[in-house]
């Protein structure tokens, strides 16, 4: 198949070996693939496996590897042993785990579990959902994206005491933005440097939005949420005023801590970026404050089935996050073209 | 009165003005109290109130600072517009927390509101609580520092589905292992270097201690949570067996990005130290096991309160923690000696 191929860490648009279903593994045609930011963290970070011993993801710099986990994609076969519940033919996705003889995989982190990046990839029959919808591939393959911060959104429970504040405009903060939206939690108060990503908050659902150049994000917040931008700590205590919650979505080094410094006292945090490179953080300030910060951790199933769902019946239209399409050859330039944080939200590319 | 100045950075036993007692506050005489970590945090480090606006610590080494919030006192006068409701001459401590004309104040972090290594201190009648007990103001003294971790093991809310694991046996940790005793939780496993303090984990109601250099305290925790050695990652989470519940009570540079790097997927983390330098956390890992970290806080009043009860009934016997006593004249060199991991849990201070 062709496929674009990451290797020593360069993509090249490449024919390659097709890959084989397994037991319970679905062969599939991929038909739109949206561009993570986690793809360029990946492919920019193989040295980060040395602290990855959970074996779902392969760090290395001298194997082929094809990359894209946000697929639309087709049935072309089923693999032996599989319950075959689904026709060839059926447009389908899937959380983007592969369960082979040797463990689970995340797919398109792994030789043996190539990514929508190329023209075929495997799936797991288990985890593979049919998507029930008129809406083209394009924007099907977006709700993975839509999982991630769906679930953290949804895990949060927030309470009517509480005001959340969304850093960053990206997919993932833009899918906490929808499912707050749902949830009927508010003020959403969203922040970005970057004004068209503004703008997509607003469609998203955002109630405010915010330049961090021109005001700080919490003295914001703090006006927002209390009403008085005069209100100091120990009135807000005293009054019982609403606490925030605060939704990291960059996942550059250096917001998080910027978060701790900023934040309210109380602040529950969830920090979806998760850099690489780690973060030096101000942890007297955090434990001053008596923060609380909840790291990542993928959708849950559940979530990721509401998620997906949502996005195919049309109910959360995410139609505002969809860039450009690209083929195989432009991949390696759309990957470059993913860094640029005034890039439109989702590159999606079409093999 | 005589006390034990921090000027500088240094501490010298000399004379200075008596506190004076505001609206609201009694004059006391410190009879106890014990020198803790954060003391020394707080001389090593006092560049570290640059990031702190909540006005409640003052970091300036140009003023004279008497240390010392784990006192047992002994009322000497009531100031103006108190209730009067405690005798002169009863024995007292408080939450080290001081309500002044100008906002709240740590007591022993600020020129206004001297803590324990003096003659006398000033404490908010509001919060100061009657001595209920024959035991010697050297042990009364130490309730304070059983607060903090009291509050944090009763906040982690353990189910019978989760194992703690206790990282250092200093004070803080000794004090979250005696109420998570008292709360049923177990099998309680705790983790130092030292023998001595691992002997003291095991007098205050741990039921396995380990020596890091022996052995992984993860792998010790599977271990024994797990009851078995060769227990997989995927066979726990398909068996439902234990989760992790870490509390770190070590507050040096570099051991809560050992937990991240350690523990078990969804574990979480109690971070009860807090080092003034901050730490260098590898946040791909914490969002890759979906790690949540609880940083610090300091004890609710509540169960500020219940920690002081159990002290002074001698419901909770605290003995195994107290050291030598020194007067003001010492407690230069005993701040010196507490920099020592193998010393003991507390030198008392006796002005």
């Amino acid at each position: 198949m062709r496929a674009a191929v990451l290797r020593g860490g360069t993509v090249q648009a490449r024919v390659i070996d097709d890959p084989v279903p397994g037991p319970g593994q679905l062969l599939v045609r991929s038909l739109a693939c949206g561009i993570c930011a986690s793809d360029i963290h990946f492919m920019d970070h193989l040295e980060a496996g040395a602290d990855d011993d959970s074996g779902m993801s392969t760090y290395d710099r001298d194997v082929d590897i094809v990359m894209g986990h946000e697929y639309c994609a087709e049935v072309v076969d089923h693999g032996p042993g599989t319950e075959r519940r689904i026709p060839i033919g059926t447009r389908v996705s899937s959380l983007p785990v592969l369960s082979t003889g040797t463990g689970r995989r995340i797919i398109g982190q792994n030789p043996e579990s190539p990514g929508g990046f190329g023209e075929y990839l495997l799936l797991d029959e288990s985890l593979t959902r049919v998507a029930a919808s008129e809406l083209p591939s394009e924007i099907v393959c977006i709700a993975d994206a839509i999982s991630v911060g769906w679930s953290a959104a949804s895990r949060a429970q927030l309470t009517t005491k509480e005001v959340p504040l969304v850093i960053g405009c990206g997919a993932i903060a833009l899918s906490v933005i929808a499912q707050l939206r749902r949830l009927g939690v508010g003020p959403i108060i969203a922040v970005d440097f970057v004004a068209s990503r503004r703008g997509t908050a607003l469609a998203m659902g955002a109630d405010v939005v915010i330049d961090p150049a021109e005001i700080s994000p919490y003295q914001a917040w703090r006006d927002v949420a209390h009403g008085s931008p005069e209100s100091t700590k120990e009135m807000i205590a005293m009054a019982g005023l609403p606490g925030c919650v605060v939704f990291e979505c960059v996942g550059v080094p250096g917001v998080l801590d910027s978060i701790i410094r900023g934040c309210e006292r109380g602040t529950r945090i969830f920090s979806m970026g998760g850099p690489p490179e780690g973060d030096h953080l101000s942890t007297l300030i955090a434990k001053r404050k008596g923060l609380n910060i909840q790291f990542g951790g993928g959708p849950s199933l559940q979530h990721w089935d509401e998620a997906f769902e949502a996005v195919c019946s049309g109910s959360l239209d995410v139609t505002p996050m969809l860039g450009r399409t690209v083929g195989l050859d432009g991949v390696a330039a759309a990957l470059d073209a993913s860094r640029d944080a005034d890039g439109p939200v989702r590159i999606v590319v079409v093999p």
